[in-house]
Order: structure tokens, then sequence, then C-alpha cells
């Protein structure tokens, strides 16, 4: 045995002995469970509009954009997903990348190097945790939405003259809980730093998102992060801001310059669930009246946005009570440390549009049962 | 003007100063110009069946994998896949991401630590590059396809009880030359080092990849990652090796966790073209045939991949010999500083099987014409 595959099963010799082993199991398209996991918040990844616009395109525009952007890889349909993109979430300007994971890779490497401080909050996705890890720049983790924190972390950056950038989720993951997004503004503004939202979850749910419905969208401050795999039901991520910062990613974002451009299929797939968002305001509604009353039933307090978290008593609780849920034809997930922040597990239910009401009815009703049974 | 809008014009100053500022293109779906610049090697992106199988897998499964591989996001469509990716590429196991990035990012952040030592090709890919980063192993970068410099940092490595690891493209980018693999599977075997090799460029244009065709695929320490957006026309990219590998990387490659599942179009568009590679090598035979007997009339060595380097005079004579192939009809690509590691421009030619044989023969009238003007 070499040393390389002796420490492979020492890792996962390790990781079986903490019940930590995750496997992957495959769905078939027929698969009869109703998906309450995922992400496809306002159903629109199965939708009939959106799967032939992503069907047509793949036709139309063949199945690889076959090269880096700056290349020949922009179609233009990226720049119409791009240009109506940035109009819907109100601010100047777009662009697209093959994941959300590189857009708010590309974010972070291409604004911040060693002399900027970033106030990172600690709840945020490991995608912005990387961007930093990879600008070498100055980090201070930010106790989870403690604006207080914030404000001095930005006053001693001030005081050191660094370059300051604050990195929160405008709807974060885990806790569904929503980012103090106008105290955050107002602070950026004060200390000349830039506030950098990733809007994964807030896209769809809240219509354009946070950012714009609490009218901040547009500020030369605030730089929104989006993903299409989410509510846009496709895949892929956008960065939104000034003109002058979408040319400083392309010019500059190693994400984006050594990548291939999104595939067909997925731009135009996301550009069609866009236009669905924007013609039916009432998917976002669904889910926001859905989720509330789910959480009034279960006795939780409502989340921002489509995922509701349910803390069950043990890591063993939440998985028998997810197992229960299957056999119900419900898929939930659930979360067990090290995936949560506090070290308690939780059942983790989406509540989505994309399942009829008497559907939602049923499903609430399994829920409701399998939480008072196993919390 | 706050801090943040001075920073980002003075950025985009110093890049026009320099003339180094690069801008977005779009193209239209019915471009009459041969697309010599992507890296559709085989032509399969516009192939029709790989086409339709996009399409209908769009249709089928939907626009989205709709979550992380994890949860809900892996579709009996990545299995299969999977599946058959191995086997093509002779390997036990493969793990299909969401881009090609991802697959070296997910490679070596799972695997390397701030005690392992990494031996990094000087030419290897900005992906590879970023995942030493982001892991903050201990990185020594090595001249280009320098084997004996290789042997002293192994030795090096070994005297230091350091776990270690070589990165290598098997047909490099920019110069198109091929790395010397059997030699390093060889050093990496003596000293029980593990060999990373990108097979970006080699798959597809070499059937199942130089190592595959080497022989050397399916050892222990040698793992291979792959993309999907370029001979194989759609997204994404894959790992391969062991079956311990891929189950260490579905429990700790972030870039695999905390991403969305590669869409069904692409996914269903990788496995269509990879079933064509399969079925029809002389696809392969072409660009190879096609690549030596250009560069002989060029008078460059052949490079051992498709894409085929042009040295030129000066930046503006890359340049201008770019844009007069445009007049023609034929996209072509151009290095210039700081993306080349030597600091010469040079036109940069796809060689594709995507091309009928009679434009295919226009177009090298044009090239061979247009170099000689320019060079």
């Amino acid at each position: 045995m070499s040393v390389w595959e002796r420490w492979l099963a020492d890792e996962a010799a390790k990781r079986e002995d903490a019940g930590l082993t995750r496997r992957l199991r495959a769905r078939a398209a027929d698969d009869p469970a109703i998906d309450l996991a995922g992400n496809d918040y306002l159903g629109l990844a199965r939708d009939p509009e959106v799967r032939r616009a992503a069907a047509d395109a793949a036709l139309r525009w063949g199945s690889s954009a076959s090269a880096s952007r700056l290349v020949t890889g922009t179609f233009e349909l990226h720049a119409e997903l791009e240009t109506e993109l940035a109009a819907y979430l109100q601010q100047p300007a777009a662009l697209v990348l093959s994941t959300g994971y590189h857009a708010n890779l590309a974010v972070v490497t291409a604004l911040a190097d060693r002399t900027t401080r970033v106030l990172s909050d600690a709840h945020v996705h490991a995608s912005l945790v990387d961007g930093v890890r990879l600008s070498r720049a100055r980090l201070s983790v930010v106790p989870h939405s403690d604006v207080d924190a914030v404000r001095a972390g930005l006053a001693a950056a001030a005081e050191a003259g660094e370059r300051a950038m604050v990195l929160v989720e405008s709807v974060y993951s885990v806790l569904g809980d929503a980012a103090p997004l106008a105290d955050l503004v107002v602070l950026c503004e004060e200390y000349d730093a830039l506030l950098v939202v990733d809007e994964a979850h807030g896209v769809g749910v809240h219509g354009p998102g946070l950012v714009a419905t609490l009218g901040l969208a547009g500020r030369p401050n605030v730089i929104v992060t989006a993903t299409l795999s989410k509510a846009l039901g496709a895949q892929g991520g956008a960065v939104l801001g000034p003109p002058a910062l979408r040319e400083h990613l392309v010019n500059r974002a190693r994400p984006f310059i050594f990548d291939t451009g999104l595939a067909p299929a997925p731009t135009a797939g996301a550009l069609a669930a866009l236009r669905a968002v924007r013609a039916r305001p009432e998917l976002g509604e669904v889910v926001r009246r859905r989720v509330v009353a789910l959480a009034d039933t279960l006795g939780v307090v409502a989340p921002a946005g489509a995922v509701l978290s349910v803390p069950m008593s043990s890591p063993q609780a939440a998985v028998a009570a997810q197992a229960a849920a299957l056999e119900a034809g419900l898929r939930v997930g659930c979360f067990r440390p090290p995936s949560v922040p506090d070290g308690i597990s939780r059942l983790r239910i989406t509540v989505t549009a994309g399942v009829q009401e008497d559907d939602w009815e049923r499903a609430v009703r399994v829920l409701v049962d399998l939480v008072k049974e196993h919390q």
C-alpha cells in the first residue's frame, strides 16, 4: 500500500468511526417522491416552458460554449441573460459565470489582495470563504449578523488605511435568517467600504432579491452575487454591480477567464426562468405564504427564505425523521455537525412553489406528525 | 468617488495604458465564421446527436440538478456518465463536477494540506495553481517538463517525510507539448508520490487520453482530471482514479459538496459525445492528421494536442494576423503577454474535426498566406 492509499484509508476510517460518511444516491427521472430538499424554490427547473427553452438552446446553439467567454465562448444568449438579469435586479450590469461558486470566487479574488481587509460574516457560504483564502486578503471573521462588530472592524480598517470589503448573504442557508442589509449599507457608505451580498437564497423568493426589495440596489458600494441554479432553475452564477466592476472581472477574475462559458441550455433555462419570475410574482408569494404557515404549525421561527430549519434533539433523531419522511414520499434534508454553525442537528425542509396545493397539504400533515414524533 | 470606484478606475487605466484591456464579443447563432479558436476539438458540441441528447435531457430531467450532488442533485444520468467515463479512460472510478476548474480545485484541496509537498509544473492551468493556493500546501514550482527537477523535489520531500504530489497536464494548453508521463509515473512510484494529470487537452484528441494510451491508467498513484467542455462538447469536469479517491472527494472536496450538480443537458451532452468518441475513433485521427500537416506547412513543431501555436514577431503582428483571419471568415486565437509563459506572442489555431474537408483546405490556404504576411 502506498503512502497515499494508506492516507485515504485512514481518512475513510476516521469518517466511518464518527458516523460521518456520506454517499451519493442517484434519483430516477420518474422518482415519485416530492423533493423538499433541493433548491428549486419556485419549481421552475421542471417548468415546461423553462425545460423547452433549455432544450431549444441546445438544439440551436449546440451543447457547449466550447471556449472561454473571452475567446469565442460568449454567445448573444449570454448577453441577453446578463441584460435582463441586471434589469430585473435593478443593477447597472451583470456578468454570468458557470457556477455560483465561481461568481463568489471571482468577486473576492479580483477585488481583494494582501492589502485589503475582508470582514466576513461567520455564516457565509464556502465559496466566499474560499474566495478570501485565494485572495490572501486580511481576513476578519465577524460574529453572525453583528453590526457593531462590523462597525468596529471597519473603523479599524479605516485607521489602518486598508481598503475594506464586507461579505454577507441576504438570506443565510442554514438558519434561513436575513442579513441586516439596511444597517450594513449605511455603515459601508460611512466607512467607504464595499458590501458584497450573496443573494443565492434571496432572488426569486423575494422577487429581484432583498437588496432590490429594500431599495438598496444600484449603489456603487453594493455588489450582488446570485446563483442561477436555485430559484432560476438552471446552472451558473452571476455578479451584479457597476459596469466598471464587470469590466474588471472580465479582465482579472481567473475563475471567469480560465473557464469555459456557461453552456447554452442552462443559459437559456435561466433566462426563461427569469422571465417566469417577472411574469408570475405569485410564485414567490406562494413560497413565502407556505413557509410562514409551516413554521407557525411546527412552532419554529419563520425564515426569511424558502428553507425551514427544524432543530432536532440529536443527529440520530434528525436522520430518523428524514428516513420516515422518505417512507411517506417526501425527500427532506438533514443538517448534522460539522455542517451546522452551532452544533445543533436540524431537519431541513425546502418550501417550494413547485408542489401542487393538495400535495403540499399532504406534505404538511406528514411533516407535522414526524416532527412531533422525532423532535 | 469612493475608494473602490477610484481603485477600479485606476486598474482600468493601467490596463488601457498597457494595451491589455479585453472585451467580450457576443456571437450570433448563425455566425458564418469558422471557429478555429475554441476547444470543440472533435466538432461534437454541434453534432446533431449530441445536441439532441442534451435537449432531450432538459425535457426529461428538467433544466437543473437543483441541489448539491449529496442532497438530491445526483441523477441516474450523472451515474451513467461517471460509469462510462471511467470505463473509457480505463480508470476504476469517476466523479463529475460542474466545471473542469472545480475538478482541479477539488483534487488538490481535498488531498493536499499544509503538510503536503506539491511539485507543480510551471505551465499548469490556473485551476491547478488556485487549487494549490487554496490547499495551503508547500508548493515548489518545477521548471517546465524538467524530470530531473521533479526527481530532486521528490527526493527532498522524501527526506523531509512529506506526502508528495506532482501536478502536470498531459498536453499543455499554450505550447501544445506533452508531459513526459512515462518518466513521471516511474518517478512517482519510486518516491511513493501521487501524479495528478490534467487531461483537458488529451481526452478525445488521443481517444481515452494520453495516460490510457500510454498504458498508465488505473495505477493507484496516478489520478486524472478531465474536462467535459472541450472534446466532449459540453460543460463540467471529472476526476478519475481509485474508488477510495472518489469517496474521499465526495466527503471532503468543498467545490463538489457546496455546489449544485451539473445540469442535465450538459451531463447528457457529454455522455452522447463520449459515446461518439468511442464509436468514431476517426474523429481524433482527423485532428491529429490535420494538425501535423498544418504544422509542417507553417514550419512549426507539431503539437501533441489540437492547438497549434505560431510564434509571431510582436503582439501587434499577432493581433493584425488575427484580424486578417476574421476578414477571411476564420476565428483564430491570439496569445499575448501576460498569457504566455515565455513572453512570445502567438497565433493560436485550434485544429478541429468539426470542419468539413473543403472548408478545412480553404482555411489552411488562408492561414498559410496570413502567417507569411504577418510573422
